[in-house]
């Protein structure tokens, strides 16, 4: 059993929904012949955010964890989903090297892995975890909290293909974001299949391309289902070559967020909206809540102080940050007793498998819920995103899934094109 | 909740079940290829039949109906599944006519239909129902037991093409399994994809075919787990030109039940089983357990008397049985509250996404449980199948479960490969 999410609603959402739910037959159409042109990731999850007013990404992560916090009434439909995937990039696969992160003292991280070795295994692949981290040089076993355990080999180079010890396996899956750049292991690789490919690692990959491509998909998506796009696409903008240790750029930081914060007023005038609006500084490059800043005015961003300069300049393994991305605060209206709750929707190939609730109480509704030292609690969806059910009210919990599931896979298709788009000149013949 | 079921193992089952289970990531590779070359049904059902030495498949329907019979919980897969069988056939589809079975008065099997069309409509299709029976003259409402209504319209012929008024789909899903005789309406179709195709229906498909094609499916997959493949394949053997009513052909017969009857003596000395083998006739073209027959000993089949001879000699809709498909009989020895139990499995594509038991207090365990006017009941697979639990039992639900849809995908395989080779030779440009 899984709790029931109380949400708060208080606006045109639940026309939005409404809307979702009576043409889910165009919808289903609609992304049927999109995937026909695009080719899905492998696996995504996108973190949703539910404002009572507006329903949108706010982040893509191509390199998923957190399959373990899906529910195990899921698996099935990972299973099959995978399947769907691995026949995509090597229908004759027989084995598989999944690559993970380098923090392997993470057990909720390696219960990750775990889960989604089982979910491969599953479509008939031999899989073993081949480590690109400096700390395993010998197969190593880490023992998870349920009783199972994991063997970590070491990642090994043979000519233009990578393996671990007596196996070349046909394709090759990073769980591993690359946050660090591609290690030399990875480079150059040639006649293997590797997924994600590596330039959607975040040492190359830009949150700023991603949501161009969103609004892309957004525009022909709104036109065909005859609703203001902005009710699923916050809006967004980008500078680059800031140095926020040398205050170099804060005016220009601080226009782009006025022009952010002048929009969505206009917005929130259309549509009544009482709430104040905000925006979300981000490293256009990274993950895992680093330097991240909520600002509801420009004035914040001139004169930050020392620390939180600092906060912004580095994200995950201490890369300094000059670019950044200025997008539209959406604010979580969604809440479990009192507590702030942001649904993230998770995508194997073009299906959505499943999904969960990060469940924070000590945050606001404007604030990051990923964010370092943040522990969340995973609150796993109670029912599948792909069953709306016409006949019960839009914010039912199968309805309201299914929009997370709807927006999910738009992101993931915004995804499928930025790939597509930020192919390297060198591997396009 | 669905209740557990109770049952009663005794012989070398486990070891099948046990050798499943260690060799899943095989088994799923080998299906993984074998779908590779061969194109699955666009849905089956499969009567599969658990002895506690042999579990094998006895029946295959190409047009299954008993959808709502499946769990509600597999309603993701089933649509993640149709979804697949629907870009394989058409992927840019907008449109399909579902031609149900002409007995409009079984609500049961109306809201079968009900289901098939929820699942479909969720692969973004607008579906509609188009019936070739004479009763159904103008578009007609059905009231269904849950409330829900269904309308069905008369097929329409226009040129090549089929449809209902003002809908003239991309593809014709036929749950009819043609009985009759594939009915003017949809005979020499162009232009439109029909699934199955007609040449599937019960006026040309033949049961000896299909076990044969299973024959083949068996030896290959048999040889891959190293195991005996009579423990998943009943003997078999066929005899035509016979004429119950002038009793022609029936030391042909009695031939034949005591050729398979010695066969499977052999096999049960073989593995010490001390039950009594017997064997099944049944018409080899034909479907809902008519002119079927329990045989112990040849000489039952000598000499019958008129009620049996009428039994025989007849299936659905009347039509004269002149050839039979002689098949060694598996019991049942699958039980609830003493009720004996059949499972059948359910596939939409290359994937398995249900299944159910039917129920039955009033027969033996070597008789038909699908038979006229045996009034079943359907107890749904409590978990899916294709979930192995290496941890647990091998006869766990769950693993139970998974052997069954291991059988239920090899009878979906031999079907594929027997409406490959029985295509009519006039469509083989």
């Amino acid at each position: 059993m899984v709790p029931h999410l109380v949400t708060a609603l208080s606006g045109p959402l639940q026309d939005l929904e409404k809307r979702f739910l009576d043409k889910t037959t165009e919808i289903e159409r609609w992304f049927r012949m999109a995937w026909n042109d695009n080719t899905p990731p492998f696996y995504s999850s996108v973190d949703v955010r539910n404002s009572g007013f507006k329903l949108a990404p706010v982040d893509t992560n191509l390199f998923p964890g957190g399959f373990n916090n899906l529910a195990p009434e899921m698996m099935p439909l990972a299973i099959q989903a995978a399947l769907s995937a691995i026949e995509r990039i090597c229908p004759e696969a027989r084995s598989m090297v999944l690559v993970p992160e380098r923090h392997t003292r993470n057990t909720f991280y390696l219960t990750n892995v775990a889960r989604l070795a089982a979910i491969l295994k599953q479509t008939g692949l031999d899989i073993r975890l081949g480590s690109v981290s400096e700390d395993i040089t010998e197969p190593t076993r880490f023992d998870l909290p349920d009783g199972q355990s994991l063997l970590i080999e070491p990642l090994q180079r043979k000519g233009n293909r990578v393996g671990v010890d007596g196996m070349e396996p046909c394709a090759v899956l990073l769980n591993n974001d690359l946050s660090a750049g591609v290690p030399p292991v990875l480079q150059g690789l040639n006649g293997q299949i590797v997924v994600p490919p590596v330039h959607a690692g975040w040492a190359t990959r830009r949150k700023s391309t991603h949501f161009q491509c969103y609004n892309h998909v957004v525009d022909s998506f709104a036109e065909m289902l005859e609703i203001d796009p902005w009710l699923i696409n916050p809006y967004f903008t980008q500078r680059g070559q800031l140095n926020f240790h040398e205050r170099v750029g804060e005016e220009s930081l601080a226009e782009a967020v006025n022009e952010i914060l002048a929009k969505t007023r206009i917005k929130y005038a259309e549509y009544g909206i009482a709430e104040q609006p905000y925006v979300v500084v981000k490293a256009d490059a990274g993950t895992y809540g680093m330097g991240i800043m909520t600002v509801k005015d420009a004035a914040e961003v001139v004169g930050l102080n020392r620390k939180q300069r600092n906060k912004m300049s580095v994200v995950k393994e201490g890369l300094e940050v000059s670019d950044v991305l200025i997008q539209e605060g959406v604010h979580t209206f969604e809440n479990i007793d009192e507590a702030v709750a942001e649904p993230v929707v998770y995508m194997i190939d073009k299906y959505v498998v499943g999904g969960f609730y990060r469940v924070h109480t000590g945050r606001g509704r404007d604030e990051n819920l990923n964010a370092p030292g943040m522990h969340f609690v995973p609150l796993a969806f109670e029912s599948p995103c792909n069953t709306p059910d016409c006949a019960d009210r839009p914010d039912a919990a199968v309805n309201r899934f299914y929009a997370y599931g709807v927006i999910g896979r738009l992101a993931a298709l915004a995804a499928s094109q930025e790939i597509e788009a930020t192919i390297p000149t060198e591997l396009i013949a």
